[in-house]
């Protein structure tokens, strides 16, 4: 397997009109030579301090040594193309990357081993700016450390139509960012499932003599971070998994939005994070403590068996006489008249979005340092090849995406005779099936493996001391889990996370699981217990309005499959999808496997699965989905035995049919028979736009109850008596 | 004003069947008299354990004294109780009621004061059970304590079709139930919500010589609520205003529905809620030690300015000899044999659902001592509202739910030449005009009050020092601010909550508003920045889905007003219905004030703003809603000028709409004009039934982009343009 930069680009989406024709990129392969690496000459040194990044790592460390007038001069290099920026778009949030460009600064310069010219080298340290809205400091480093995705023309055009550099991070238009984040929290949790992947790599494929999988994940998160539920679900999992080499760095700055954070967030963060099994350490001095930076961070590498969080102490807006530590300084462009008096006091003689020719030329060392870091791992994985073929053939398989040939030919079939089972027992019988070809799929259940059925049942429990297996217990977590799915999606792209909870409870995981839908990760939620079906929990867990609720939003797979055939037709399709996230909404009850469902029908969305016209002109067509397609086929046979003409469609996901050609649709639900009848376990909301205003959607427009499912389904009238004479009633 | 147990009753949507005609409830008015209460006698006395159970109140305290074994009796009644619900159910959660029988006893019968015959008794304690899949050990207290909503019958029908006694608590279907839990961690945070409200009220209303407001918030919680975020975000708050009255009992059982919780939660909980800033108390022996459960509770009534943890060690499932301490006994019945082998090792003779003679002879005091209490409250009351008229009107009117007559007539009206202004801004100009006129309006925002626009001019800020202030300040914990909104709307009738952040984090807060529109809360949703139209900040900050996705679901109010007018229609109908919430999407941009908007319009939910047609034969119908609505308003005004006959319905609400009688809809969308184009900036899902087949739906069924607004909207070709283009094509 040949990867080179350029297919990684474009296997993740992006053209590679930014990536530099004239520079030879190292192969994922590690099959060609690179010249060495040369560039870790220190600058001349004066007043010099010495720094040692890596302090125990599989591979040569980079030993960095700058002048610290040099490192501030750097650090306001950062400052104000970030206050430039905001100001020329005259929106955006200067004071995050104002108090945090000493931090930003140590770790692309001093501590992450990446390389700016293949943002996607497998083995590099991760960085996610949890606080998304500070993101001109991460256009400032990734500027400045060589990436092509962001020029100075990007930089001139934040915040702008088709730019590169939006308003909060965004993996998917800007090379370089790991994450999509903005939304407080996320990134923390994304944080926690890129370190979940590197340690269970790790375990899985390291060997004594050839440690391949070795990087570190650092975040930078705010206050808004720690106030969200979300970071303290998913930073108790890094605690009890011992993500060692999770460090966060905390910036402490004691102002959000509505001014001092004392007015809602007195807490003791510290202690807090001790709680959840952390190493906490404090650098009082964020602004210019250079040195205990890099101590913390030194510290932070040493405790291998606990996540770190570094508590920064910043003044927001840094360097800003007026401004600094101040809400002002939080969202809104500095003005001009305050970023003169800020170039002022940090002594910026310069124009907007210069960057000083000794800062340019320090940094230019990262082009090839990273080209060598990336060619020594290369070196390291042909050795890692000859020796361990089997295990250097699925980490490839997880680096590059690439699935073994047929791997869909283990997903199970049924016939009609096949024993009838709950679609969430089906689900389990595919994951079962599918673990054994896809060497990335791992995934676990919010405190529910037992009623989801997502236990993979040849591999135990991803654990602290265990992390080479592949059942990740989340606890009752959903929106952290959702989280840090999202980030082992983002880790490689051969990973294929699932995650489950009852249906219901996507409220729980919405803002996660839009974030999958938006940043393009592939992961797989596997929802139980999908209607009143469930029965006696009650209205509390029955979804009603979640099927509409997610088909309504862009770029995700809604799949509702209603016997064992669909449910595997939904899995190959989740599978294959890898940009966009597929949920699958699963029968607590057992469901009948009907005639006529196939994966293939699955794959078109909404296909046929008995008919008794001809011409393409039934009487009446009759559409369900999932555990209420036995009601419209048994509806079905009733009609034909009075001499009816009766269609009975699979709507199993929305959003694929939508995309068939008109032929194909027309074919199905075609445009001249409006005797149209849907029936559904959930909101009629949409279904108005299928069935016409001449048909008719039986559905629930009111919250469930709590009784035996049988008597909900008939006390809502969702039976095959009502489709029936609603057949009747349109045709 | 006079209201009775029986308006109470039905004032909160319950008729009064269950009410025990023969009895004589006090009135809220204290102005009946009666009996005073002689319950207070003790037991014959054996083996006596005192407990002082209200060491400080204000009014006077229940000396409790029972004799141990008559104590083990009861508790042995609560546990049968629920086993033999779940049984004859055949579902449900035994091992929380088995395990949680002594605090729950403890509290229904020696600390908690309240009245059976009276459960909307405005002073009386709140218990919430956070950890709501263990319903049946509240059930059994409020059947032991006399509650006539759960009946013998009741027990026995558990978990059926139309029973009182549904498979989580339902405030709506049980009295004596406060809130509706189930889905996990909501109960924790609308207990916090319940606690504020009384420390609210409490420092509004209370005099030196009058302590009028004076009640304690019990709530038991589990792991599963521990794990999940907002039970963090929400603790958090209540560590930080001090609420002094907030009880927690964490039922620490170290089983979830999983196993053991060490697979997934090792954290330190005690510690972590010292980080909160919570008083926390150990009982290592939750199962018989009654005394130290009694002495926890003591000590935490003692600590006045910390909400107290009681850490409560227990069995899950005790008294089964072969399902106590495993997950098998969390959610299912034991069974008929293990049922017989726990009445055998508990010693328990008795015959399903028996309550035995004396045990019931020792619980029959609550229902003359509830009354007494009330009563007491009463004449209490009677004596505030001699000497304190005003207040006492404005407690009353919290206490009821009333509203002064006129109130509406404070909502601002404005006219085509009122300038433009954004929505937020408008809205921001109707909160500080209610709550002038509406007692219990209180709220705030998730740290966006600045650009929310929600903060209350004319008050401080709710804090520990400061709590008779109406800002609430919630930080950045969207889903614990709708939950503990939620507790304040349940608190008393005449509580108007509002809570607000972006639209788009609706996301966060999603199961928290949906228990709103389940259990009946009348939040008011205050959600800005409703659409592309917030620029730069791009796709994760703007929504999409969320107007189609709050539309199917049930029993909740979406609202997207167009200007001055339609805001304040938004908010006569928020503040209008206290039994469903309500969510107002309002704009980040300036709008102009249209001809043609009112408040009467919106409560109509869809009406015309402006028509040149006749015979309601309009050529074509242009529909909008929010900052679109002005979009369809420009189109019709360049349509009518090349002649042709155009109707503009601003379709404000579909909820609203839709319950307007066939007639009013006709005249507003007659069947016969299938010309119709619907501009709206968010997904299309759901407005195929609108517009219909023939007609077209402008929208966005992508994600947003980081630009300029102004930008966003031409090239998403949300224009006018667009809307002239389609009404050519579709009339």
């Amino acid at each position: 397997m040949h990867l080179s930069s350029q297919a990684l680009l474009s296997l993740h989406g992006f053209n590679s009109d930014r990536v530099s024709p004239t520079l030879s990129f190292p192969s994922f392969s590690g099959l060609k030579s690179h010249s060495s690496c040369k560039a870790f000459t220190a600058s001349p040194r004066r007043r010099v301090v010495s720094t040692t990044v890596r302090a125990a790592a599989a591979v040569e460390t980079l030993d960095q040594t700058t002048e610290v007038s040099l490192v501030e001069k750097s650090i306001n290099t950062i400052r104000f193309l970030s206050i430039d920026a905001v100001e020329k778009a005259n929106s955006g949030h200067p004071g995050l990357p104002m108090g945090c460009a000493p931090m930003g600064h140590i770790l692309y310069d001093e501590v992450m081993r990446y390389n700016p010219k293949n943002p996607f080298w497998f083995n590099r340290d991760r960085f996610i700016l949890s606080a998304g809205h500070g993101c001109m400091l991460q256009y400032a480093l990734l500027h400045l450390a060589g990436y092509d995705s962001v020029l100075e023309e990007d930089l001139k055009s934040f915040r702008q139509w088709g730019s590169k550099t939006p308003g909060h991070p965004e993996n998917f238009e800007t090379v370089g960012v790991e994450v999509t984040t903005g939304p407080l929290g996320q990134g923390i949790a994304n944080a926690v499932g890129l370190a979940l992947a590197e340690k269970h790599l790790a375990a899985r494929f390291n060997k004594p003599d050839n440690e391949i999988v070795d990087h570190y994940t650092y975040v930078i998160l705010g206050d808004g971070c720690q106030m969200e539920g979300i970071s303290n679900e998913a930073c108790s999992l890094a605690g009890h998994w011992g993500l060692g080499k999770l460090i966060a760095f905390y910036d402490d700055n004691h102002i959000s939005i509505d001014g001092d954070t004392e007015i809602a967030f007195t807490e003791s963060v510290d202690q807090r994070f001790e709680a959840l099994g952390w190493h906490v350490i404090w650098v009082k001095n964020g602004n210019t403590g250079y040195d205990d930076i890099r101590a913390a961070i030194k510290e932070a590498k040493a405790v291998k068996d606990k996540p770190t969080l570094i508590k920064v102490t910043t003044t927001i807006g840094y360097g800003s006489p007026n401004k600094a530590n101040s809400y002002s300084v939080h969202g809104s462009a500095l003005g001009a008249k305050e970023v003169d008096a800020t170039r002022k006091n940090l002594g910026w003689p310069f124009e907007p979005f210069h960057v000083p020719e000794d800062v340019k030329k320090h940094w230019s060392r990262h082009v090839p340092a990273g080209a060598g870091l990336e060619a020594e791992w290369n070196a390291k994985f042909a050795e890692y090849e000859k020796k361990y073929k089997e295990e250097a053939a699925e980490l490839k398989a997880i680096i590059s995406g690439e699935f073994p040939a047929g791997w869909e030919k283990a997903l199970p079939t049924y016939t009609p005779e096949s024993p009838a089972d709950a679609t969430r027992n089906l689900s389990q019988q595919c994951l079962n099936a599918l673990v054994k070809v896809l060497p990335g799929l791992l995934g676990g259940s919010a405190d529910l493996a037992s009623s989801n059925m997502t236990l993979l049942k040849s591999y135990g429990d991803f654990q602290k001391n265990t992390p080479e297996e592949r059942n990740v217990r989340f606890g009752v977590r959903e929106h952290g889990m959702g989280a840090i799915c999202n980030g082992i999606a983002l880790h490689s792209p051969g990973f294929i996370p699932y995650c489950a909870t009852f249906f219901v409870f996507t409220d729980y995981m919405r803002a996660a699981i839009r974030i999958s839908a938006l940043c393009e990760a592939g992961v797989i939620y596997v929802m139980t217990h999908d209607s009143i079906g469930l029965g006696e929990d009650g209205p509390t867990h029955q979804p009603i309005e979640h099927l509409a609720s997610f088909r309504a939003m862009p770029n995700i797979l809604m799949l509702r499959p209603a016997d064992g055939n669909e449910t595997a037709g939904a899995y190959k399709v989740a599978v294959l999808n890898r940009k966009r996230p597929s949920i699958l909404a699963l029968s607590r009850q057992k469901l009948a496997q009907l005639p006529g469902t196939s994966i293939e029908g699955v794959e078109k969305g909404g296909y046929i699965i008995s008919d008794n016209s001809s011409g393409n002109k039934p009487d009446v067509i009759l559409i369900g989905t999932g555990s209420e397609l036995e009601i419209a086929a048994a509806a079905a046979e009733d009609l034909r035995k009075e001499g009816k003409a009766v269609r009975v469609v699979s709507f199993v996901s929305w959003e694929l049919f939508d995309e068939q050609s008109d032929q194909y649709k027309e074919s199905v639900l075609p445009a001249s028979v409006s005797a149209r009848v849907s029936i559904e376990a959930g909101s009629t909301f949409g279904w108005g736009k299928i069935v016409g205003s001449q048909g008719k959607a039986i559905g629930i427009d009111r919250f469930g109850a709590s009784a035996p499912a049988g008597r909900i389904y008939k006390e809502f009238g969702i039976t095959k008596e009502a489709v029936i004479a609603a057949a009747k009633e349109v045709s």
